[in-house]
């Protein structure tokens, strides 16, 4: 059991100190503490590189499960993420471009950024907080009267990319991982709820095939291109700014960041 | 403005692409690009030393003013701070002792704690998220009808202190804080709400008073005993984990880490 | 006084101990020491960045007034510290390129460099320690008969650079450097040795003075063209690996890594 | 091949420029540079842990058959290792005891030492440095007119110890690691050098067999009993600093600062 104590043990400490010494050491033994605050590690995230925060939901299988959603996919919970996403996109700085997929998301702040001086736990917690408090904030406009029954948890990570390329390929690594887990999903979850099958007969099915196999059991046996379901679950969810002109000019203090070249550059794996 | 591209440009890309070869090159795609988790870097904090996660308030004084506040301290925004501290305890793993004030609270970990291999990222991250939709989720149990207008933001730091005598400092650092800032703003506000005055002549009456004279003013101008004023906002909050007996045997899983003898520690900031 | 004492202290603490169980308990009590090593830290440099080991002479203002170095430069002195860097060059693997000047030395690592798992710690002491045991060992070769008094000492230091822009800038930054060095030394030590100043009359005639009153005094009052002294002392050294052919073969393992288009880059600082 | 070039490339590129406009851009140039000197990042140690940093010989197994060390101990080799690590003490500050064994050596700087910040690169490459540049300096005291063939490397490392107890066992580690080893040398090489085994026959014999097993070897074959062999090869040697008086006066700035009570600390090592 968790309590609160209010320092009371302290208390009897001071019963004797009169009123005039007790206020006037305080600011001196503040300043004989300070000095733990040279403990303060430096974590610069290197200059002229890009600056990657992923979160990842914590033990989201159970609490998908205890928020009865829709499997393969729940569009409430997809759209609750990608509103929390933007919701740090807007309450922070220089983030450029988002992506989300299932329970994770990843922000790119740009690689000049000098926001809280580069400082990687800052812009780390930065992100995990605002997302999170965002999700509870959010929740009813996606889940209505549905309640949201314990306060969820992600966790996050700093990654530098120093190239565009490289940067280009954590986002197609993340887009090919959005696609590879949504076509078995696809697959899994059709075979249980047209195929009848239970989630073990399912796994069985599944065991050992190709991604062109799978492709195949959708197409032949429940009549289904692949191809035409929604984007959103086969490829995730990109969130960027865009340049806004109010009577033709460029209002936005921030807009596109990745140039019209880099778009396509998550064309290898959204052909995928 | 920001906008969803659901990768649309990418779409084009595929038109031509079989099924078949859509497919299959996916998982290629996938461990092609999987290099890039070769960037990622290892924040193990060194074995043998607390690790402290503080979090901040991320513009706290325009929250504070726009949810209207009491002045000098609103027990609803604190009783909210420790809702949340305690459900981060309750949460995560290994953290044995949580001190707060203000819109500030700093977690401490067992210095053994192996939870997620010591990554600082990760702790540092999941306190930041579990405290802030914690925040969220709990604002009506302090606020009541009283709407929350925007989801808050608090920003987090790891510190590493090697022995009990430097987090002993720690803590006493930050509660020395605590009793300084209070002692102001109780006078300062007092000066106003029961003195008359502005907030610019209650600024020019505190210039450069020492505690004694911040006490002196309460005593003989406001008949107030400063040491007499809640022990929460004169010293903040302390969250320890209780030893909890069920049919004389202790049950709880974690319990109390610091030593009694620890607890006196305080005392010097206390008794400051 | 530094003494050696060979673990004498512990001797008697096994007077009594059994040749057997002395022998035993040993590796028991390695393997219960041996979680040490987990205090270890990683400081794996990020992927794909150059690698830049700077060195820099330790007391090296005095350790040249000791071995009489001519002034402004001393060719020995220069020649030693190139033949130094050549043999880390020589002994390590993937610099690409090194520039020195002074009692400086830096080492480029190519940016896909794998050795020692690109370990900081390690990539910079080995550079230390191959580049000062060379100094000693090849001292002979350029100051002849005349002693080393002691074994010098240098520092170094790690720092990535993500672009090739940003790598060219270091050595131009570093070239500059040299530039302005030599060119304050050229003009006060040719006002001392040929101007019959002393060096208080010699700094107080420079203070203040562009370069271009600088090189105005070198060509007005001693008829001296800079940038006609030697390019050595002007710009420093650079050392790149060269293609070498045997019968029109490509024998060296390593060869020229920086491109052709890369060392104009330098030029902007040369120009200088 | 390595060459030196001295960035003659660029020499055509200012054939043009003017003496004036040559020497003024040059300190704008380098200002213009300078910003990659913000790419530095920061390694402070951090602070009231011991900082170790342990050097180890760079393929020393080849360096001892080309310079014909004795097996299984070469005292001219110890004897230049040791007095190399004095010049390290002697040298660097705030070093408070080294222990070295075969090619290895560690330094333990105080806890509160604030040479050059606690930057971990400067300390570990000071040491490296120092202690290269000892070992060719001193060659001719241990080695005499045996030449020495190449400059030798030696690698660093930088560990941490937050507490006394994790010091002694770090050095416990370390001495165990000499016994476990000096006692396999010595018997493997007794093996062959009076017992006339070859190097294979001599491994076949040893493996599998207990520390106990090897003492017994030694013993009844070979009448030598194992503790009686030099405490240098047994336990390595272990070097400090001692208080020096002169007319009853202490007179050495740096004196003993590792208690008494830590040194039988390693006891525990010695008596294994």
């Amino acid at each position: 059991m968790l309590i609160e104590t209010l320092a009371s043990a302290g208390r009897s400490c001071f019963a004797a100190a009169s009123l005039r010494r007790f206020s006037r050491s305080s600011a001196m033994a503040k300043s004989k503490f300070e000095y733990v605050r040279s403990f303060e590690t430096d974590d610069t995230c290197l200059r002229n590189c890009y600056i990657v925060v992923r979160l990842d939901g914590r033990n989201f299988h159970k609490f998908a499960e205890q928020h009865q959603f829709a499997k393969p996919n729940d569009d409430r919970a997809l759209g609750l993420m990608s509103r929390s996403a933007r919701s740090v996109m807007e309450e922070l700085e220089d983030i450029t471009i988002a992506y989300g997929q299932s329970d994770e998301f990843s922000f790119v702040f740009k690689r000049t950024t000098t926001w809280f001086k580069r400082r990687a736990s800052k812009l780390m917690t930065h992100v995990a907080s605002q997302f999170s408090s965002s999700y509870v904030f959010y929740w009813k406009e996606f889940f209505g009267e549905q309640p949201l029954l314990y306060p969820p948890g992600f966790d996050g990570r700093v990654v530098l990319y120093p190239t565009n390329h490289n940067l280009r390929d954590y986002l197609s690594w993340r887009q090919a991982d959005c696609h590879i887990n949504n076509l078995y999903n696809t697959v899994f979850w059709t075979l249980i709820q047209k195929g009848g099958l239970t989630t073990t007969q399912a796994e069985d099915r599944l065991k050992g095939t190709l991604a062109s196999d799978k492709n195949e059991i959708l197409f032949s046996e429940f009549d289904t291109n692949y191809n035409n379901e929604s984007a959103v679950h086969r490829k995730g969810t990109t969130l960027i700014w865009e340049k806004v002109r109010y009577s033709g000019v460029i209002k936005s203090a921030q807009f596109l960041q990745i140039s019209v070249e880099d778009i396509p550059s998550m064309c290898p794996t959204s052909s995928v």
